[in-house]
């Protein structure tokens, strides 16, 4: 399972404020718990701080990698930007986030994955949107794999994010997602997956619930990663338990063990 | 979805002590709380009143049906009981728990789903025992199918119940129901299916954390009927969300009904 911290963004106020004021050890602390939780990458994205998102990514990822030793993913809408967080990147092999079928987009990130030998989030969409349905979304799928495949791209280092939609505005959302991995699955079966959560909740009450459960909906097809906040206990305690009960997990010893330390209360 | 009310059953202390002391409002009561809860039949089981089973069953099944308008599933390991119990339901069709293709079993419950016109929990066992591979399973499926089905048993009318095990003891027998399931509804898209859950958390620690997820799980795959306490909140807020990020629940409309009756915190 693929664990990609998402908290280290500065679209969230804190993290912004913390940028602003060089607030060295709030990003630590943020690295640091977000790897203690079972992250297993960490996003950076300061995508927001326009005119000195270059400098705020070498800060950031200079930071990070002092505190943990997890590798990094790192996110931005600009492919400089990504060069030069990507240039810093020491702890093991990074993740880029992200590449897409949308022309400019692509041809601009794919010298970035072969420059770094970089793994990366592969998003279903190219130029005329982001598709409704499975089958539309496959034939972007099908698309990407065969351009990212020619230039060498490795199956195990494409990541495909299959885009949740809101459930609360069409209500096959969620299934045209959970069908997509299904046919990922059947036809790439060694590409990997990540996923995006907060947006099938969009628009509706007890937004936590809908994001915990469409979690463990999503690796019962077979998802293998998300960008979601890893110090989020109960979503945590989702997977790990999932995780036992899909057969994941021998002897339940994972599940056991958070079990003793408390994790699954 | 189909939800059977499990809380009648005198193997449970508080049950068989009402049974004993004739404390029909207590009985009253569960049916009342179960229906109210989301239930769509109440399960009625005595079968450890040994000598009184019978007249249990009676006095069980007048109260139960006095008090709610739901249908029963009657459920006994004897079928006399069963034949008992079925003579008196005239809540709707009730439900029959269980054949399966031990011969005894089948020979004894086949004329009684016959008499009653009742619909049927049909458990994937034989005589040889409990199945572990999805494709064992399978096996007993196809024999139980072809014979019910000649016996002009509708596949509307059959609820196949994959028998959970602990995952605990075996890694994958939480996958092999989810295989088994996907398996059954590739073959007899018109069956239903019936699941118990307390099984697949034996012996392990944070029992309802799995039960949980696993209905979730198995409802990702597209089980559709569930043995369960539906006083349950937790649970049934998670039947209640994972209907609505699997898009069977148009306009969100019973998520969001179930959020303002307080349902889902």
């Amino acid at each position: 399972m693929t664990i990609v911290g998402e908290l280290i963004n500065t679209s969230r106020a804190a993290v912004k404020e913390a940028v602003l004021n060089k607030d060295e050890a709030y990003i630590r602390e943020l690295a640091s718990k977000q790897a203690k939780s079972g992250a297993t990458y960490i996003d950076v994205n300061c995508g927001n701080m326009i005119n000195i998102e270059e400098e705020t990514m070498k800060w950031l990822v200079n930071i990070v990698q002092d505190e943990v030793d997890i590798p990094l993913c790192i996110d931005s809408p600009d492919a400089e930007v990504l060069d030069v967080g990507l240039s810093l990147c020491k702890n093991g092999r990074p993740m880029i986030n992200s590449i897409s079928d949308e022309d400019e987009r692509y041809a601009a990130v794919l010298p970035l994955i072969k420059k770094y030998n970089a793994k990366v989030v592969v998003l279903c969409m190219d130029s005329t949107g982001m598709p409704n349905t499975s089958e539309d979304r496959m034939k972007v799928v099908r698309n990407l794999h065969a351009k990212l495949s020619k230039e060498g791209i490795a199956d195990e280092d494409m990541y495909f994010d299959p885009l949740v939609k809101p459930v609360s505005s069409v209500a096959t959302a969620g299934a045209e997602v959970l069908n997509t991995v299904k046919k990922i699955k059947e036809d790439f079966p060694d590409v990997h997956f990540m996923c995006g959560l907060s947006n099938i909740s969009y628009g509706l009450p007890n937004r936590s619930i809908l994001n915990r459960l469409f979690v463990v909906q999503t690796m019962t097809v077979g998802m293998d990663g998300y960008v979601l906040d890893p110090t989020n206990t109960k979503m945590m305690a989702g997977i790990i338990a999932s995780t036992a009960t899909l057969g994941m997990d021998s002897y339940c010893g994972k599940y056991i063990k958070a079990h003793r330390k408390g994790l699954l209360n």
